[in-house]
């Protein structure tokens, strides 16, 4: 049986204004189906873990929300940061943690906010990396590149092992030509943030590489059941180094030789903007109008002449679209955005520009 | 002084979802300023016109709007109709009911929706018209073109007179060549249904041309103070022949050599979609972004490498535009358009498409 732990944090702000500080990403209903992004990961788990063995690490903005999405969530599992920290100290706690309850745990840790299509190739991926991870590495999960992405880090693989590769490298994001070097070299992987280890192998890189996070998450862990665990966390968590999995750990750890790869080909999508999120889920026409409904009001959409727009009709209101192709159009109850799907990227500096102006109310 | 007939009917289905049959583009301020498009016609009515000799001709369902926005007008100059039918019977009743009060009456006819930039050009346009209109005919006032524009019928001059041109002949909506050829010979004017006569002379006319129409709004009018008008008024309109005033009257009187016309050139616009809505307000900043806030929330609009697009922000909505040059984008409390600004004569389509897939309560 797997642990499972789910860092559910960021607020997915290219995704804006369907996503927001208070209504992140992973609450949302962006999987095609009624479940949120976070709901669909769980699920996806089921076959390796079961909820006792599934731990949540979410800020204290979002608490209430993930027990109300993940009924069957014991309340023990769901850890609450007192403030974002990025993903090493969550990722540590949640170890730690795990380790007093089962020092020979395997643990694999898994974003709230991907989509995966295939889940019977996904469950089988993880059930390699557990078998590698066995021997004492930290294990990732690299996916299988469907072109030069410049927005994702890539793994080289390094020498074969029985099973998978050793990560010879971690690489932060390229520019397109080294994307394309790459890919074409065919040793390359994306660092999708999947990692699958011993929980005991995870702790000592996390001594050796960083003793001070590696004291504090035992501390916490020691006496979390204890009646001071809130006043130990909000005195100890303040002071932890505010740093993501791979710098802490994970590079470190590979340049020792301790980190393993072994390929994921399962329909991956990182819902990283509404561009992508049109790519991924199924058209709502034959003209490729892709229509998210989060609000389950039909027909909500009205398209004439439109190709290929996608549209989150997520208020109460009808969207008309005519003549407009390649369009992403998102209608919420207090704010509307109207971009190319090809600048879906840049979502992001228009969140910018509103909490320069003033309107972080919005964001 | 000048008496006014305002024909205010017509639900702008191109200004889609901000002009509504309930709430139609004559009623909505779409003037750059907070008066609606009805308002801004009777204050630039008020050098040539008091509110004693302005009548407006109007629907069951708008009657009490035009009352409210016009609060200086008497209430027996609110004339109306039981049920719509063109501009001919609106227009005859009126001068009919003129005509009882004062028999010697010079009458203006002026469209309730349209955008004028120069009053006083305007002004002394139609005092032209009224000096020629002196001798008995039924003058036109002609926007001299700007362009070869097919969505308006055309107005060709025949001989010269002491004050303006006989009118030639009116010309249907053309095709482009024959647009192209109207607007280079310098012969055409554009028809704005802008008339001014006297009350006799247009009541002969009616009498000629259309004897049973005649019949009927002059014993309206001559028993329009009486207890039974409005038995009287719901027995006799239905029996009325639906048809425009060009096609009952001025086609006809202008084959009898009774029809005059004078040029009018004081930046005539027909609002007649979004697109020429923003082609005549001025730009919300220097790239030709046009924001027309009938809401009045501000800032309601956040643009980010967006060009002279045509933004309604009518609801309590903000509205971020990225990326995107040109398009239309009105944001109304149930509905939502986006198209681009040179489809913005489809929104008809859209409109009928909404109808026929049974969301009229949307229209």
């Amino acid at each position: 049986m797997l642990y499972t732990v789910i860092p559910a944090g960021g607020s997915g702000t290219r995704l804006w204004p369907l996503s927001r500080s208070q209504n992140p990403k992973f609450l949302l209903p962006l999987t095609g189906s009624e479940h949120s992004l976070l709901q669909a990961t769980v699920n996806r788990l089921a076959d390796l873990s079961d909820p006792d063995h599934q731990y949540v690490v979410t800020g204290t903005g979002h608490a209430a929300a993930v027990a109300r999405q993940l009924p069957k969530l014991p309340e023990p599992n769901i850890l609450v940061e007192p403030s974002p920290m990025d993903s090493a100290p969550a990722i540590a706690l949640a170890n730690a943690v795990i380790a007093e309850r089962d020092p020979d745990a395997v643990v694999g840790a898994f974003a709230a906010d991907h989509l995966i299509a295939d889940r019977q190739v996904f469950t089988a991926t993880v059930q390699r990396a557990m078998e590698a991870a066995a021997d004492g590495l930290l294990m990732t999960i690299g996916i299988t590149p469907t072109g030069p992405e410049t927005g994702y880090g890539y793994l080289r693989r390094g020498r074969a092992l029985p099973v998978g590769h050793l990560l010879a490298e971690f690489k932060e994001k390229p520019d397109h030509v080294a994307a394309v070097e790459y890919v074409s070299s065919g040793d390359y992987l994306w660092n999708a943030g999947m990692f699958v280890w011993r929980v005991d192998a995870f702790l000592a890189e996390l001594a050796r590489q960083r003793p001070a996070m590696h004291t504090a998450v035992r501390e916490l862990a020691a006496h979390w059941d204890s009646p001071d665990r809130e006043e130990r966390l909000g005195r100890i968590w303040p002071t932890l180094e505010r740093i993501s999995i791979d710098y802490a750990v994970m590079e470190g750890a590979a340049s020792a030789g301790k980190v393993g790869v072994v390929p994921g080909d399962f329909g991956w999508n990182d819902v990283g903007d509404f561009d992508t999120l049109g790519s991924v889920l199924p058209p709502s026409d034959d003209i490729g109008n892709v229509v998210i409904d989060t609000a389950g009001i039909e027909p909500a959409v009205v398209a004439l002449d439109a190709r290929r727009n996608v549209v989150v009709p997520a208020s109460r209101r009808t969207v008309g679209v005519l003549g407009v192709d390649d369009l992403v159009v998102v209608d919420t109850p207090d704010a509307l955005l109207v971009c190319p799907r090809d600048r879906a990227q840049d979502v992001k500096k228009l969140v910018d520009e509103l909490k320069t102006s003033g309107r972080s109310d919005l964001t």
